[in-house]
């Protein structure tokens, strides 16, 4: 399951503040890490699948596309954040995704999950593995 | 209290994942809230300082000099992080604070707090109000 949250920008002089989440935001169960994944332009990561963690992802800067894969109900759904739309994306443990950066300058992600991250419950598979069109 | 912690990063085809902290870091004790700030080049923002708020503040991107200044001792510790210099600071309550943009492109700070941000455990005052030089 997938939910897009509203993340609010604040406007300020000498640089805005961009609010993230907060003990109390939707999404939020408990903090395990958060860390920062770049993705440079045109290239895409995936496929990968957390049994446990919970993710939130938010780009500061940049533009990144978020493909998820629902392998029960074979269902795709995409959803593109960033600079020109500010929003964090809540990812339940059991959802595939994948993702490609569409900026040509940086494209940062942060997540902020509930567990540390841990190879033993994460899966990764080829892109090819699962076929979506990407466009060129 | 100022410390500087060490933050790896992971060497990843098509972009790089910087860590940040996970549950098990120094200088972390609960989640509060997660924000960005951004601070435009060349200038300053401060001087702030918190009465609860723990920060742990990191920059992913740009570069960010940090000033910080303990009224009882009269010290200031400038420290500056970012791409070329990649650490997390951990910034007790109490200690007061500013930060200059230091690269032309974005400077972004992430701050992952203790408590949620409010204006009542926060004081501002104006720049001029302590005297450090800051350069040209």
């Amino acid at each position: 399951m997938i939910k897009v949250n509203s993340a609010k920008i604040i406007k300020v002089n000498f640089g805005n503040v961009l609010k993230i989440m907060d003990n109390k935001s939707i999404g939020y169960s408990r903090f395990g890490e958060a860390y920062f994944s770049f993705i440079n332009y045109n290239k895409i990561k995936g496929w990968k699948r957390h049994s446990k963690m919970k993710m939130n992802l938010i780009v500061p800067f940049g533009k990144v596309q978020f493909v998820f894969y629902n392998h029960i109900s074979r269902k795709f759904k995409k959803v593109t954040i960033g600079e020109t739309n500010y929003k964090r994306i809540t990812v339940e443990p059991g959802i595939w995704f994948a993702f490609k950066g569409l900026s040509k300058k940086k494209n940062i992600i942060l997540n902020i999950s509930n567990i540390k991250h841990s190879p033993k419950e994460s899966e990764s598979i080829e892109l090819k593995s699962i076929y979506y069109n990407w466009g060129s």
